[in-house]
């Protein structure tokens, strides 16, 4: 059943009393911690408030290594969504997800209900297997919790030599081209490929034209969003993010073809696996709930069954000609400096959300 | 090697010596002819410019579908390009592509230098076969001209009840986000998934911000183009479309995200199939040449493996949400509309136009 209404994902930042220390960051003094000190934290939090301990330790690791990378909108920012969420009956924090060899080259996880990365989790090797004796494979995991950035996922797989592509649709916010209404998640495309002498290449794209925490953070900042961001309540162009917060919507990225993307990831990630569109269901009876009840494609290619004798080193042809083209970064650099950095001087983490963490495992 | 200039597809358009007749299309007096008529003709063009006859029936049919579809750029106003390219010697229209069955989900094809289509459609049957027994197969071309629209090779996917995505590299014209240097080809993505009472949905996608040909349309009648198409000579953003075409470059669509989109189709199109980057050949040796040497990839899905139930309804659910969000025309729309228009009176040709496709294939 399509909602009538728009829904937006709440994104609540940490509140702060600690304000009389200040960095260059914004909220606050940050202090360093170490990673695996940071993970044992958030996996009793998660414990204490509604998980197995199995699904702590993957949800505790998976934020712990968002933070450790600097994606600040995915590491400890979400851990209130994750406790709102649970607290509210929304997901299952213990459910045992179902893995289905479909076909020899086609795993279907059933979540039911749970988080996406213990699902994930519970089929990985399987995949991996399949992919390198088939040369592809997929999973099609439906009935699925997606609260985490989606890089994680695709990673290891380039960390083993092949390269990975997935989508995951989420809940209605963004609209159609050519629409009036919000149906379209945010719906984020992630790709990770080996390359021989650095990290794998990886990103992981919002097809909406912004991310919704950026709208939030530019509201509390108060400044205006670029043109084609979003709409407000009436269906007009506006830059003013409280506008598209109140009662407006975001908008595809790339006009007509960010749109085409978005809708086919509705298509892969929620049509062919079996899972919700990202309108199609509603969280009205769980208040406090967050994490949008949909879907997730996973594609596993093993390059090595191609004609291209090597495959990392091609990419790595690839690297050297972009940055002789003048391009510096390439896609995850910026994540794999912080989180060299982070392993060499622990996590960085805002004292005062820290000192909420801690009350959050111990309260 | 790279080549150290940038390679821009030539397109011509051809010469209307018949001014006299105008009608609301800006090339002259418009006929409609049967469309086993204008495959015909265009069979017998590539028979007597230099392909076998096999060759000459796959594109001739290609080409006389895309113009029947009214996808302009690539009907008849890709032939002058077409035969020059034969000519130049730097395209095999006698290619004997060489298949091989890799993996249980994989196939590699060696288009031996001739062009995509004859090569895609030598390994179509096993691609299916695969898709349907192992869930999901991959067809991985190299060595491959594609000079066609893209929407071709998966619209006959969907009509069968499967998913399949492609992605397809071409030729150093698209300046990488936040690079200097032309080094992506405008790199196009296509998708199609069926739906139950209707047309697929199918979308064909550059991840340059304009089309090529598009740009060359908007300097000969004298338009500036949108803000972030393409940068000149010193690589600064320009809007003058004379600009772009002299000793400039295009740019990715959709800023970083659309650059990452490219990344990937460089990957995946040529670092995976062992084909050529978009940079990374040189028909210097061959003037007139004016397709890409690179690679293609295909990827297959039978969505009947997941656990959505049937896939084409809720592809069809999707589509009434769309509808009722607002957005009037769905991916493919507009070519279904001109198709059946098409079939029922005859595919719309310029009488100049047809007046030297009948040159080229008796003169």
């Amino acid at each position: 059943m399509p909602q009538s209404e728009v829904s937006y994902p709440r994104l609540h930042v940490m509140q702060h009393n600690d304000t009389s220390h200040t960095d260059h960051h914004a909220c606050g003094a940050r202090v360093r911690i170490p990673l695996d000190e940071l993970t044992a934290l958030l996996v009793r939090i998660f414990e204490r408030h509604g998980t197995s301990a199995h699904v702590a330790r993957v949800l505790g690791r998976n934020v712990a290594n968002a933070q450790r990378d600097g994606a600040d909108s995915h590491g400890i920012f979400r851990i209130p969504g994750y406790v709102s969420t649970l607290a509210s009956g929304w997901v299952d924090g213990h459910a045992q997800p179902q893995v289905t060899d479909s076909a020899p080259a086609f795993i279907s996880v059933d979540a039911r209900n749970g988080y996406a990365q213990p699902a994930h989790e519970a089929a990985q090797a399987l995949l991996i297997e399949k992919a390198r004796s088939q040369g592809i494979a997929l999973l099609a995991m439906h009935d699925s919790h997606h609260f985490a950035a989606l890089w994680p996922d695709v990673e290891p797989y380039a960390e083993q030599g092949l390269v990975a592509l997935t989508f995951v649709n989420s809940m209605a916010c963004v609209v159609p081209h050519g629409g009036r209404r919000a149906l379209f998640g945010t719906n984020p495309i992630a790709f990770a490929a080996p390359r021989e002498n650095g990290y794998p290449l990886v990103f992981d794209l919002a097809t909406s034209a912004m991310a919704h925490g950026d709208i939030q953070i530019a509201a509390r900042e108060g400044r205006q969003v670029p043109p084609g961001s979003g709409v407000d309540r009436n269906g007009e162009p506006t830059c003013d993010p409280n506008a598209i917060l109140d009662g407006g919507a975001l908008l595809p990225f790339g006009g007509h073809k960010g749109s085409a993307l978005s809708m086919m990831v509705e298509l892969l990630a929620a049509a062919l696996t079996g899972g919700n569109f990202s309108f199609g269901f509603s969280w009205a009876q769980h208040p406090g709930a967050q994490s949008p009840r949909t879907g997730q494609l996973l594609i596993v290619i093993d390059p090595s069954k191609g004609a291209g004798a090597n495959f990392a080193r091609r990419a790595e042809d690839l690297v050297r000609a972009l940055h002789d083209a003048g391009q510096e970064r390439m896609p995850g650099d910026r994540r794999y400096r912080q989180r060299e950095e982070s392993l060499a001087k622990g996590v960085p983490v805002a004292a005062a959300d820290l000192a909420r963490l801690r009350e959050l495992a111990n309260g």
